[in-house]
């Protein structure tokens, strides 16, 4: 494999901002996933080191795939990508094509060229990719967490060099993949166990405040507005997601989960958290994958995650229309 | 035991108004237990055929002095009273101390003369009362469901005498014991299942409708307005139950759970329903009692339950502090 | 309801023996149930009070017929018969017509006039002999232990009125319904778990003695050879058990599970029990319903049952095809 | 790493036998994988590719320092060892101190010098030798299944070149840690789901069997006789775990569980075994991690591991009793 570089895509820093830790994002694109890549693609304090795919909205495949064409469609051709587990650690694997589509991305046209993934395993490039990084490592993951899971278990050298596991999935509310399970956790149940009792700090960002973040008509007509296909190609992605939310769940406009993720890393104003213990279900006749998360400190357990309450909603959306604004294209 | 006459404790009905079903309430007062008591024997409208006790807030010869002692205070002498179990179907009880006090109905000074107990357990005068009565009966349960779980299945005949169960328990969203589970269910969990699987037409009064109905420092001073010994004991128990809640959950008021179910008996239109399947988790190493409802019809299963979902706050405290009023005292 | 007399159709006791405790039998007929009865009416120790049935091996309608069937071929008319649950506590009921066939109690020709089941229900019929005895009551349960849990929670003033609660079910070993499983617990396994945690003294005879008892072709000649009619329904229901037990579990010969409770209190050197702590499987997601016995003291609990581990054959077979031949018929 | 040799210890092939697949131990030593490790290194039959270990019986570091002390006395050197996981991959690490003692491998004097461990982790190892045979490579697990099933997450394109798992684990009847689960199972049952779901043909040799091969004082005094300082420490590790097995367990001869699974292989005739279903029990309060053999087919679902459940106790001491001596050392 080829050095890695520091991605580099976006224009210098405004005054007053620094550089984030470097950045590895693990996801399964899906229409949020993609979001989530541009945001960090195209912010400029954001340092993506590398992208793995892991199985989930879609087969690995999909994703793998996806993954490759959204950084083809920002430019960032440089990013490497490597693909990851075809499955959850325990039990089978059921993707959400009832919400993202066949292809996983369904919407846009999105038929550019595409290059392959690395030839090392998800799981492989990440510990390389912190391993040789200067400074300790933000893990940001957007899909299920087998791969990261994997990493933790099969490469415990890396741990001191994993600043923080920031990842989109479970919710302090109700879920939407089962009444309390949301479909990263109750995807990969075990895999979530194994990050959250770690001992490395993670964050978690929650159904309770992505479904604030709505892509709304406003919203929509201000990606078209950008006047690039990226915004275009925005603009689809939300317009085929809002359908599915509103077919599924009955919501008048869609969430957008994972972006948040990187946000929350871009501008740790834009999330508000607290500390909190979070256990994963792993039994349950109805409730497998619900994040159990005791914000009122009633159990005596220590706090594991610092788990997100509050979302700066306009500030979100700022970050990623610039991001995508920035990008051109 | 004698004749169990229908209540008649309240002024002639309001032009327009009719009188609700029978009614039966079965109870572990408990400060907002004691709210529904009153409700039920305040208002014109409501039938109270008896009042039966379980076990849950505090022990079961608590709960049973507690609801003597709050019949007593409202003049509602004639209204049978049966103590019932005093433990839950399966496991060991645990009590709501923290929340309620030593005495389950702590704060004010209660220090009436309180009769016996009907000789006959909860669930047999249950049965007499339903058996007894001109028409179908509605059970009404704020505490944990064991007597009535045990009513089903002891005495399955009873069955087509009940219209429906409306119980105050689980909630759709968090819960107040465990992260999903709410006491009485979290108390109780197997007689929960039974009651939702009995094919008898059940109301379920979560907690995501009843923390819409705080008692405010307006609503105590309107209690303590009221100018009755009756408006100031109300006032006390929600002073207390305030702190109780600042402390605990760090909540600025009280939520008022239990009047809200007999509330929607009196008024249906004050609480807003919807059909949906209903499961009680059993299982779970931290789910178990959480009510898993199915809000989004993902799992295909018929509904089973009518599920509150709002409440018409203003014109739920019109009802409860009128019924207060109207029994002066 | 008529008053309840002692049984006493049996001979004279032989020298040296005495009566047991008054007995209640609670079952679900059942093709080893029906032996359970004739010995508990047959031999001359035992003092069989009532008996009681629940839904299990049939429906409640099947086993109280079956039940009332046996009574009469042994000519034990007047031992009250009281129905109780047509299902578990929780979930659905699942009978075992594959083991007893379509009637509970298929292969010889029953056709005998039936009385009705008290007007009572067996909880009721329970509490009442229970309380109208000279002395403690041993409980004797060859079914699901529906019954007799629900007469644990809804009349816990009779507890110090049961000596013992003596029950055929579950396993040290492996089970019959679920690997870990056996029928009477998996079928029921909330009860189990009442009766196991409810303080009350327990012996449990499971799968791992009762397999020892096997109906094989001698035992089989020998009924017949009793040249009675009872003997003749004896051996066409061993036959009939014999072809379900071979073709299912693929056993040479099928074991007799009920009258070993029945012949423990009989004589208790029968069976050879060790105290082990006992718990019920109520989660598992393959394991419901399986007992868990703690013989190696490995849990650090205290003892809640006495746990048979071993029988004495010939000394059973001996005790069982006695009270047959004492029945004449 | 140095180029790994097929081990070539012993004489030359009895006539009329072949060498076996290339075989992997995957182990946790333990005193009876001690002797597996002995086993695989004696029969002139076997081909030992390599030898990896995982936590269980004691810590990973005591578990590898083991499994090359014992190699070390075997004049094994030549076989590579490589440590894996130090804690299972769900949940917290519990060795068995109480067994194996506080080295993992309690009894004998093995100070002897041992080498160190291969540079790679143990699945890596497992990926280069699979890779790099010559054909289908046979896995032996005698430990918890934590490496093996990384290997098959991590690295699924390894699983053409496996030609079955055989591993000590589970039972068809009773555990020895708790009531139904065995240690191995019991200390990572999502490990052993992942094999049992794996696709890959499986073995399971569990409890049912290999407490038929107790090491009786005769067998002990065998291993004496052979005259050798191995025969020693093997006499000597067998009376140390005599001594625990009566303690814990009140055996009076301690079972040889793992050599069981090597046997299996050198020799299939020794041990017989049926396929059937297999599920790990993965919730349960009381039985996560038993092995839920469906013997009797009653699932309906197919078999997807063939059972041990029968063995030629003598047929398998000759084995053992031979490979040591071949070693003579």
């Amino acid at each position: 494999m080829r050095a890695v570089p520091i991605a580099q895509h976006a224009a210098d820093l405004p005054p007053g901002t620094t550089r984030t830790d470097p950045m590895i994002i693990d996801c399964d694109p899906g229409h949020d996933d993609a979001l989530a890549l541009l945001l960090a693609v195209g912010d400029p304090r954001a340092r993506l080191l590398g992208v793995t795919t892991v199985a989930g909205n879609q087969t690995l495949e999909k994703t793998t795939r996806n993954a490759l064409r959204v950084l083809a469609l920002a430019g960032a051709v440089d990013v490497p990508v490597a693909a990851g587990c075809d499955r959850p650690l325990v039990g089978d694997l059921t993707v959400a094509e009832d919400i993202h589509g066949v292809s996983g991305l369904d919407g846009p046209d999105l038929d550019v060229p595409v290059a392959e993934p690395a030839a090392v395993h998800a799981v492989e490039l990440m510990r390389r990719l912190i391993t040789g990084a200067a400074g300790p490592v933000t893990v940001v993951a957007t899909g299920p967490l087998t791969n990261v899971a994997l990493l933790l278990r099969r490469h415990p050298e890396v741990l001191p060099g994993i600043r923080r596991i920031v990842f989109m999935g479970g919710s302090t509310e109700r879920g939407n993949t089962t009444p309390y399970g949301e479909f990263n956790i109750v995807t990969d149940p075990e895999a979530a166990d194994i990050v959250l009792r770690s001992g490395v700090p993670a964050t978690m960002i929650g159904l309770n405040v992505t479904h604030q973040a709505l892509a709304t008509t406003e919203i929509i007509a201000e990606f078209r507005g950008l006047g690039t296909r990226l915004g275009g190609v925005c603009a689809e992605l939300m317009t085929f997601f809002a359908a599915t939310y509103q077919r599924v769940f009955g919501f008048p406009h869609p969430p957008v989960h994972d972006p948040i993720a990187v946000a929350r890393i871009l501008d740790p104003s834009i999330v508000r958290t607290v500390a909190a213990p979070v256990d994963v279900e792993l039994a349950g006749a109805y409730t497998r994958g619900a994040t159990v998360v005791d914000l009122h400190h009633r159990t005596g357990r220590p706090p594991n995650a610092d788990v997100a309450v509050d979302l700066d909603v306009d500030a979100f959306w700022r970050l990623l229309m610039t991001a995508v604004r920035n990008l051109g294209r």
